[in-house]
């Protein structure tokens, strides 16, 4: 049961999204602006920033949502997506994915432990400044969604496979109608 | 230095909202519905959910801003504001809201804190689902903030004086033109 009264049947952040229209609009403007606008980061390598994130937050409903998506978006390379939620650091990704998803891991915890360092690395793999704010700003919003998902105790679907069609839907139509 | 080029002199989340307007918008929308829209809670007891979060992260900036913001809004009653920060639990605040508080900091830490007997002392209060429903995103929103404004490493003025004209500004005009 979750903490307020929701919609029946909407899983996850679907259904405080229908009850508080006046803050989900903004919520889905700045997922559909981070997630899909113009970035120097493909959509794909944006959905698999999320979904790592949403893992290390163990936010069931998030990490199988924006995982669902991204292997959509990364199409016959979709094996990527879970190869980073398991090791970011051995997975089949380009070394400014790796330095970025290294970024993403270390605001989850806590911004300030991003060094110089770790934003040299990625500027030498080839990560330009939208690159380097576009991986915080999906960090640190992800980790208010999954927040709001969970402080709220919503339902999820427990089974991996219902999260196909709402990845296909996310891939194809975005975030700006996603709960219409 | 900022991890990333900023505007000059623009302190904390202000260099980065200026400089990424793509988002900015929705960031600031966000704030605005959450600590000035309807609500059952007023914009001093938001403002002060805010600042307790952000003080919980050590996030200099946005402590002291949602601070100097709320003790704006409660006015002669301002001191409640630093005795929040100090201890949420003697602070000399109604029952709903060390309930609220109390909810706030374990979303802060993990959504999946929050337990029924958390909604249930918050109810038994006076807190209904709006309540409720603002608490808890009010403190994933900023873990967002606060993420994104440590985690570019943004500038922040070290003095407490500094953020009064701040607060004043965002007590009187609120978040939709703050940055302008």
């Amino acid at each position: 049961m979750a903490h307020i009264q929701l919609p029946e049947g909407a899983p996850g952040i679907i259904g405080p999204m229908i009850a508080y229209p006046e803050t989900e609009k903004h919520l889905n403007g700045l997922a559909e602006a981070l997630l899909r606008g113009p970035s120097s980061l493909t959509p794909a390598e944006r959905e698999t920033i999320a979904a790592r994130v949403s893992s290390g937050n163990e936010c069931f409903f998030c990490t199988q949502t924006h995982a669902a998506a991204a292997r959509e978006l990364y199409g016959s390379e979709c094996e990527v997506v879970d190869q980073v939620l398991k090791d970011a650091r051995t997975a089949p990704v380009s070394e400014k994915m790796k330095a970025l998803l290294a970024i993403a891991d270390k605001v989850r915890q806590d911004g300030r432990l991003v060094k110089d360092e770790d934003v040299e690395r990625a500027r030498a793999a080839g990560a330009d400044d939208k690159a380097i704010h576009d991986t915080v700003l999906i960090a640190a919003a992800f980790c208010m969604f999954n927040r709001y998902v969970d402080g709220l105790s919503t339902w999820a679907p427990q089974e991996v496979a219902a999260y196909k069609p709402m990845g296909e839907k996310l891939a194809q139509g975005g975030y700006v109608h996603s709960i219409r």
